[in-house]
């Protein structure tokens, strides 16, 4: 049995992660078999290695982690037909059941049997990964490999910046992180008319501005809802893409976006979201909570804005070999990082 | 000078409406003049009455009330084209500026620069009404009067139940006053797969049964969101409108609409509206509120769905003369009634 | 080996059906098997006796012929979960593959690997028919099975007419055979202001009346141009939907309907389709091919509108043992039956 | 009375267009008078100068022509509010009733009732020109005021490209004048994946390019049906734009695009327009006429795409004094140039 290196979660609790060795992971007749070429490090993974209660609720340790992955593939199923060996793929972290009441009626995002590559199946920090042939996105091989490993959370970027039309638009993206990053950067390539970022870190807002934002507002230290109307030339902005998870900073967006406008809300924040009734209703507001992404519909959208020129690599600041796993989730966890790719 | 009854809120304070002779309204170059024939109460006139936040920060006595109406055109300014005397016609009760950023982008039914009928300019409760050409909408002449005046409150559930699809969808109709049970109608004609109401009262509930639901829930007596949930095949609804404008049961829809699900809100509430945040995100959910009617598209959708059957006779419990204007307004405070039709 | 009557495309050429013995289909992992409980003649299944050249481009005999169907699953491969024995199901007559270009931008009514039931692969005019596990439709046990058996044609009639929106509208059906019936009929349930059939055939016309029509005009006897317009007002129609291939028919629709208005085309017409180039361009009319049914959400709005109370009952004028295929096949080509249905 | 120069066609048949003085126009109430900063040349023009039938059917001389322009607001009637003096605006050359069928349905860029500049009213090619405060369009005074004055056949290319998505799609831009140029351009600034363009004048192909084209098909020289497939890796156009108004190069757009794929069609051919039934309907395709502009959506759109980074000056060959209005319309005629701006 061929044995591959891989980090798993080993034990439940706090830390518990380790480099193992564990065998090649094997190939059902619709399944196929990827060499991980890069994996990047996700926020989740943090809370995985402090096992907090979104870890304790669907990890059964031991588990191999990572979800954020590209690969070439090396072997498939006999009845694998769409994909052959030698093509560089990655999928969604989602692996959807394509028959529930969800599923059926275009929300696969949601979809109720949900396995979760790197949580509740073994994932891509490793030298191999196996998925169903269905869940396999074919990549543009000339692209960069460290971008394609960075579509599943560009792709809640594309969701959130395409669920309202932002072309000819102002826009403000509000939280600046990576995801929040690639937002400005998918707004700017969908020709939004402007672009305002909102963001405390001042690195981060730097990120913003090269990414494509028009402006940085920074509520430390501005007024958010003066300075955005004062930005968008007194009326407001039309659409607001929320990457920050912040109850206030959603208060705020409530304010500032214009009556009818759209708040497209990707950021996923704890506690209360505490809104005022009456002025939300007869604003004509839409506030959209967006979950994952749309399969195959949001990675075809983002092939299709590769294609046309978007460019994510200002978000990658670090790509270690796949053994210094820790040093990255400290990168992580310390927040002095944009992206993290580690290399099998 | 001609002369006109109506009835008119005199003073500012609490109470001060009665019934005056005024000089029949002037017809500019662009208006044209309308004998009311049915003109409506709202609930917003007993706010009036009682001299409600809404009504200080807005009317100006003396004003002529009334906003809800349809009457017959009895003279035509001399650049009006597109009217003539002996129309039936109607208006909404927002008239807009169509130049402001928010109606050159589709959004009239927020315009910033409103005129509202019967509170920040002279209203219906009258034997005429002056409106500019372009407010009024064209009626059939074959449709019931009473039905015509009550287009207004009609437009906010048609409104309301036409932001997202309905046809062949399961909806639960929140709050089922009269703007919730046409909001029943409007689903039923729409082609919903389900129709679930939601309200307290028995007549209420009795009318939304008779106007199309196939069952009502009473919160009082059950458990709302396992009701729901039983009753659509456990799956919960795809859509919700709500009417209620009450915080619980729109939290409560949250719970009982499916992943990705729709909450179409035009009641208004007062106070916080509070919502659990990260579910809330990772649900999917769409929450829209609904303000005013879109001009004139809800307007034609209107007379499209009167053609194609639509009947809302049901929810006219009364038909007074305008002098019970008193008698009408009790009946409404008291909540024992649908709508009451007041003629001049 | 268990065996099963059916009927059987035996020899390439004209004519050549046989009813034939064979075995029950095998049941792989990913499938089900099906006991047939009624099946319907599709105009298809004339051409393939005829051996049109539809037919010549892609049959290989022998073939089990039927692709209008449901039945009982009487058997589930091992890897299924979302049937069971017992359940209801239909299907569309297409099998699509899910991972071409088309079905992964949500177009798999055209996919490029499509399997046609009853013509690429082996059909439902049989007692048993296989299928896999993904193709299966649950269907409401509740409904007529005689009408469970018509979704696939009913689901070109709402693919049709859910292509643009028709509620409150104004829409002519041209043709009204049984897939046009069904047309006007979901048009009605969907809320259209008025419904204008067009159709030579009187029992069709009839037919047409019985399921929602408000008018039919025969353009045989009438001006359809005209007639469309005075019947609407003078104004005409807002949508067309066109089940009749007829391109003289095509080109009338684009007289009478509105500037900026729709044309849902599905019926599949031969030859030439000859239009006025500038007056298409300069009236901003949209013509739209309806090709097949969208898999699923055809199938899942045509659940809910039988939620909603769509009868299509009334196309049906036949039901015969599977036996009578010949006399279903004579009725169906003299054109003197709405749809037949055969019982295995 | 003050006077000033302008153009007029004087009378009806060929030629007999004359520099002229005539009054400066009237403001009305609710008028607003504009200095012509430029105006710009249209092919309608020319048809004009020859009579053609177009102008035959609605030029009753004497005429001021001009219909593509931008001013200086110089006087506003009484009733006018949103526009002051000073301000930079342009408007629309339909101006609209906003009363009939198709203005309440949004379709206002086929009003039964429309006037156009400099066809069934004066126009801009002129010192001065009145219009209606409704009718008028808010210009960014920072944007250079020849892009401004071509914002009427911009508007042409904006209309074709939104009306189906382009973002991350394959677009195919069929015909490169100056309006199909600026549909590259427009294409662009989108986010199209691949703008392939199809042109035969070399001049018009390079002009192409450096809008943003990826690539040009040149159908004198190559099978533009087979390069089209190539340069989209073997699938076809997602969508194909065009503003060649020739059948031919609709057919083969038919032929090229996906199956499901839509042609937004914005040139006015003449003749018949031949398209394969049969395929045209199995093939799913939509095929859109573009008539006009929305107004004000498309406005709307064309100042936030300003904003977001459009430029058209490329396609501006030629500025000239209004006197050598004769040189211009040479120029245009002989087709040696792209757009042609009048400063008066």
């Amino acid at each position: 049995m061929e044995m591959m290196k891989c980090v798993i979660k080993e034990t439940a609790g706090e830390g518990g992660i380790v480099l193992a060795e564990r065998p090649v992971p094997e190939t059902g007749d619709f399944d196929i078999l990827i060499r991980v070429k890069a994996t990047a490090i996700c926020g989740t993974d943090v809370h995985i290695k402090h096992w907090a209660e979104y870890a304790q609720k669907r990890i059964k340790p031991p588990t191999i982690m990572g979800h954020e992955y590209v690969g070439e593939v090396v072997k498939t199923g006999k009845n694998v037909t769409s994909v052959k060996v030698g093509d560089i793929v990655n999928s969604d972290s989602h692996l959807v059941c394509g028959t529930c009441d969800l599923c059926l009626n275009g929300h696969n995002n949601v979809c109720y049997n949900t396995l979760t590559i790197g949580v509740t199946r073994d994932g891509s920090f490793a030298e191999y990964i196996s998925i169903p042939e269905k869940a396999a996105v074919l990549c543009d091989p000339k692209m960069p490999i460290e971008q394609l490993a960075l579509m599943e959370p560009l792709g809640v970027a594309v969701h959130c910046a395409m669920e309202f039309p932002v072309a000819a638009k102002k826009v403000v993206v509000c939280g600046c992180g990576p995801i929040g990053c690639m937002g400005v950067a998918v707004a700017r390539i969908l020709g939004a008319a402007q672009i305002i970022a909102i963001e405390i870190n001042e690195k981060r807002a730097q990120m913003a501005l090269d990414m494509g934002a028009d402006s940085v507002v920074n509520p430390a230290k501005e007024n958010v809802v003066e300075k955005v109307r004062e930005l968008s030339g007194g009326l407001g902005a039309d659409v607001v893409l929320d990457f920050s998870g912040n109850a206030g900073a959603v208060a705020a967006a409530l304010e500032y976006v214009k009556p009818e406008g759209c708040i497209s809300a990707a950021g996923v924040g704890q506690g209360p979201l505490n809104l005022p009734y009456e002025y939300f209703i007869t604003k004509g507001v839409t506030l959209k909570g967006i979950a994952g992404r749309e399969i195959p519909r949001t990675w075809e959208r983002m092939k299709g804005l590769f294609a046309a020129g978007l460019d994510i690599s200002p978000v990658i600041t670090h790509i270690l070999p796949l053994e210094e796993y820790e040093k990255g989730l400290d990168l992580m966890e310390k927040g002095q990082c944009g992206k993290v790719i580690l290399k099998p």
